[in-house]
């Protein structure tokens, strides 16, 4: 099923059918019928089902959903998992659109659930009912006061917000909800269980589409399907909502850990990571990191470029903040000239009226002058963002500080991030909460959803300035197929023909043929045995490089042919590849294009020798990229310093890189589906108006991995 | 003065004059006269010295400390900025042995401050007194309940326990003092403000001889005296006593903020880094990491080589928490079969029944099965530590987790470490507190503190195997003086002298004498200019490689001189050295000593090429270092592969590179003092028993940098 059917009726039902009410303490039918009737601001038709009653607590009970007299939008099955089944099938005939499934006791149990959960995916195929679990909470939708769920916290995280959050599991999920305490506010969680149809890549596109909600916040143990996921993230994108993704995987540990608790399989973690930066999903490392960049994002949006002041009375505390700041490549921001002055004015002679700012413990207790001196600093026009973190809890004083913050942070539309550093809370603490401050608790903490969210606004610059990227796996029509590049001259000949430089190459049937080409390409000249028989070359005895003149290529093509034979009797050869020798003194990169299980096609990037092999030093990129993309995966090289120009060897041509990698790029886009995987390597780079060469390539068609 | 004398007088002191004693609200006299009197447990004698007051409280007021009935071990100094210096010379008089000054206003206000404060060290070298501030809020021994202090907080932070804490500024301190109410008791608390004298090292070593304190945590802003640091953490590591480090200055806003806040040089991140760890100090990240590594060093001391289990109710956080211990390195344990099978006996069918230990939710609200299953897993002879991660507060199931938690950890030493994941605290929370679990708050700051105290168990085996190590700054007496190495020629043969391996090699003055040498060491060879005025040879023209015969060197050596004498018409020339080519496919290194200005002579290792220059691998060591040293400097490059050898290249000969490190320590010992800098670069890497190579050397005697 398409993940982007409207969802509209699933979190904002006009009738809503309770399969298996109950007024029995503590039961989910109870606590469902609960959280609705006593709990919830719903004013549709409810409509409760339980063929054991006529009816609970005054309202009255219907024996079938067939018996019901309208058709509900939404069905919510409190009932035994054996009755699950029959249920959804009643409820897919009446034409109910979406179904809860509360139950447990399905695929987390074993063979015998999954069997019953792939019925539930055959009830979705057959009546276009969607199926939102089984063994799962339910939904909140915070903002309408609307509780789906039979959770009994439900009633207790209740604080409306911008943020949406979409999970898999419900633990996790309510951890993150709990986030309220500081006064984050969360419009709508969903929390499916185990997925059977709907999943959290419908979630996160419905949300991008949800009004109220304006930031997205998902844990992911694993992406069921790329297409989807990238749907959804990019509808977020276009609708210009964040999306902040912790992905649980990164370590073998996660991977398997994952796999036994969703059956999600997590894919490559490196993949995973590009993919989101690509889209602009925001990754974090850990749980309040979710929430925490989330809940940022949701209080203001980034700028292309923001610069982040230090705000503190303790020296100690200003000095570690600006360091962490410096640390996560933050910029801290140069206060203009008026700013210092009115700060000199304001801050005892010892202060510090640069940034960081140290306005000492002296003006702490003066809630005028430290509310002057936050105001100077948020209104200094280099400021985009105010860290001001509060190192203990020192009763009034700390009051104070509190109540200037909220103060200003009212006047100003520019974050002002506080940190409650001490694990002791208080009344300045409150303050900050009942504010809408959102304290965090680690300076640390702090710095990371700052940096991400400076990140953000890097991010969406260069979206505005070209376009949110569409992946072909969303977009492109299957292509052409792929010529015949059983060789390296047929998968060169291809190649230069889609506008990869190549040295000068032709292929000899003859010696005479041989000396000729080299002679009119100029020596020296490399010699390779073509033949689809050959896979590697090298080993087979098939290459010989550095042929200063028609001898030496003569006793080549004799020893090439002599090697071959030996090693592999049965190859048929066409004769050699004879190719100028690149000039000396490039560099060697590799550029690749896999097929990922989950994404599609996705170009990587990498210099060559150690660096890919060794120190996994690699950029990677789904397709198609742009010519500014590519510059940008060049950058983030850890070795991009070689490609610069380093120990006295000149810059190189990182242009013609870049537009080699688009035209890579161009390639597989008119290919798509046809390729399985191309490398070039090496691919040479030279100096600064040199541009590059395709030393060596291969490329394989789709199923044909074999050859 | 040296760090090592004994501070316990300061610490405990028998009798205590406080000078400028009030009673007046808010002042500094008159709260650090509560602290004493009424929060304290101080039975010493106590004087007030004010000459405008006969008595405060009843208690008698001395007019000065001249005219007190005794000499006070202590004197605290609560008078204004200008009576400070004649107050700390009445005192030196009269033979106070230490004195504690509140008072702001001297070094943090500017030059002249820093001029007074000159005057008070004047003070300590000619009367012994040790001076500890000024610009400080005092000490706090709370183990004996005595508030040296004149913070208003001091009565709220006393929870004993086995954790020193020495900080620079007063703010960072008292936050992590206030992790106290996470039940995380401190025993003494040091914060000596601009340390005209004492400072954060003599505390620490005071803290590692201390009775009742068991780990030290330290903010450093700068390390002042660099033997006085290393004096005070071996004293540590000798003791038996973790101690953790938070260093400011990772980045050049955090240096020059720190420098404008304590005047503190931070040095060079990599090189304080390189030292802590060599020493054992764990140094972290951030405040909270401070505490909370201490907190587990406090609760726990870890063996050899500590595996992890993760245990929890949600299927999701189990997956994430296993994923940050895979991505910290850490080894989650394997069970045992009888673990395992007493899990499975305890646990639901679908739960998971190993590492990482699924509950689900099914068991949580029974005490009895959470309390076994937690101790089967804590039983397990492979599990060090176990991690629990508690995602939310759920009213009493989490108190019922929490309860099993203090039971089982009751009955073990192993520790739990529990995570209050949530924002929103609860009873469970409490019982955690209270039951001296020291919850955490985030899973990430969690792994990371386990991992650290996971590496120091290894550590800690490493140092009892070899021994804590001893840096030439603290023990080595100077050594010889240098001999003449001016040139390469002069330069090897000091390194050949002292076991740096070589290849064959001779000064020759004579194209003759050149010829024969090539000759009798085999070809090809290498001819370089030796002349003491030639400092970059190749610039000058001054080297050829790869002379394969007589006829070639004729031809190097004319054309050696031709070039140098027009690049440097001046350069006396003794001749040429000719040295035996390397053998090819070797790997280049470079080995280095330099003097760090505050600790000394530091070992630098890295490959050669863009390792060093562009991806800053290198490796570090405070010198003298042993054979096992080296081999782990060896290992933490980020490059160890290749030396491990890749890309079809066999593996290096480590074992002659890692002994030629130790000899270049042993030579720097031999001659602690005389050198300023030693470069061995490249020194060629064999593959395995073809040994290492010098290729080329420089040596810079001490006081001769411009040559």
């Amino acid at each position: 099923m398409s993940g982007a059917q409207d969802l509209s009726l699933l979190f904002e039902p006009r009738s809503v059918a309770l399969i298996g009410a109950s007024d029995r303490a503590g039961s989910i039918g109870g606590y469902a019928l609960q959280n609705i009737t006593e709990h919830s601001d719903f004013t549709g038709d409810l409509y409760l089902v339980n063929p054991r009653r006529t009816d609970i607590g005054g309202r009255t009970c219907w024996p079938s959903v067939a018996a019901l007299p309208a058709t509900p939008d939404l069905a919510m099955l409190a009932v035994p998992a054996p009755d699950v089944l029959p249920a959804l099938q009643e409820c897919a005939a009446r034409g109910v659109r979406f179904a809860i499934v509360f139950t447990s006791g399905f695929g987390e149990t074993g063979e015998e659930g999954k069997a019953l959960e792939a019925q539930m995916r055959e009830i979705v195929a057959q009546s276009g009912m969607r199926i939102y679990g089984p063994n799962c909470p339910g939904l909140t939708n915070v903002n309408r006061r609307l509780g789906l769920t039979f959770s009994p916290a439900f009633k207790l995280d209740l604080l409306a917000g911008p943020i949406g959050i979409a999970t898999q599991g419900g633990g996790l999920g309510r951890c993150l909800l709990q986030a309220m305490q500081r006064g984050i506010g969360v419009g709508v969680w969903t929390s499916a269980g185990n997925e059977v149809d709907l999943e959290v890549s419908d979630f996160i596109h419905h949300m991008a589409g949800a009004t109220g909600i304006e930031v997205i916040a998902t844990l992911l143990e694993g992406v069921r399907d790329g297409a989807r996921f990238l749907h959804a993230v990019r509808h977020a994108a276009l609708q210009r909502k964040p999306v902040v993704a912790l992905k649980i995987g990164r370590s073998e540990y996660g991977r398997r850990a994952a796999q036994s608790h969703t059956a999600s399989i997590a894919g490559s973690a490196e993949v995973n990571s590009a993919v989101m930066r690509q889209m602009g999903v925001i990754e974090v490392d850990d749980i309040d990191e979710l929430i925490d960049t989330a809940a940022l994002l949701a209080r203001a949006r980034p700028g292309p470029a923001e610069k982040i002041a230090v705000f503190c009375s303790s020296g100690g505390t200003a000095a570690l903040s600006a360091d962490m700041i410096g640390s996560a490549g933050l910029e801290l921001a140069e206060f203009q000239g008026r700013t210092r002055a009115e700060l000199a004015g304001l801050l005892p002679s010892f202060a510090s009226a640069t940034n960081p700012v140290d306005t000492t413990g002296e003006i702490m207790r003066d809630l005028e002058a430290m509310t002057a001196t936050l105001r100077a600093v948020v209104s200094d026009p280099a400021v985009g963002l105010v860290l001001y973190p509060i190192p203990l809890e020192y009763g009034p004083v700390t009051q104070v500080v509190a109540e200037s913050v909220v103060r200003v942070q009212r006047e100003t539309s520019k974050p002002i991030v506080a940190v409650w550093m001490s694990d002791r809370l208080g009344a300045g603490y409150d303050v900050l909460v009942d504010g809408g401050l959102m304290p965090f608790r680690s300076v640390g903490k702090a710095v990371k959803a700052i940096a991400r969210w400076v990140a953000y606004g890097q991010w969406r610059l260069r979206a505005d300035a070209t376009a949110v990227p569409e992946p072909l796996q969303l977009s492109a029509p299957r292509g052409q197929a792929l010529p015949d590049v059983s060789t390296e001259p047929l998968a060169k000949a291809w190649l230069a023909g889609h506008g990869i430089p190549m040295p000068a190459h032709r292929l000899a049937r003859t010696l005479a043929e041989a000396q000729e080409a080299a002679a009119a390409m100029g020596w020296p000249v490399v010699a390779k045995v073509a033949s689809a028989d050959v896979l590697h070359k090298s080993d087979a005895g098939g290459v010989a490089v550095g042929l200063r003149n028609a001898d030496e290529l003569a006793q080549a093509w004799e020893r090439i042919h002599h090697s071959v034979a030996a090693a592999l009797p049965n190859a048929r050869i066409q004769g050699l590849l004879i190719e100028r020798m690149a000039p000396p003194g490039g560099v060697e990169t590799l550029v690749g294009v896999h097929q990922d299980e989950c994404f599609g096609p996705v170009l990587s990037v990498g210099l060559g020798g150690i660096h890919v092999e060794v120190l996994k030093d690699v950029s990677r990129r789904l397709l198609p990229i742009h010519l500014d993309d590519a510059r940008d995966m060049l950058r983030e090289l850890r070795g991009h310093a070689i490609l610069r120009g380093v120990r006295g060897q000149p810059p190189r041509d990182t242009e013609s890189l870049a537009r080699t990698l688009v035209a890579v790029s161009d390639l597989v886009t008119a290919h798509h589906g046809a390729i399985a995987e191309l490398e070039i390597n090496p691919l040479w780079v030279g100096a600064q108006g040199q541009g590059v060469l395709a030393l060596d390539a291969l490329a394989i068609p789709s199923g044909d991995h074999a050859t």
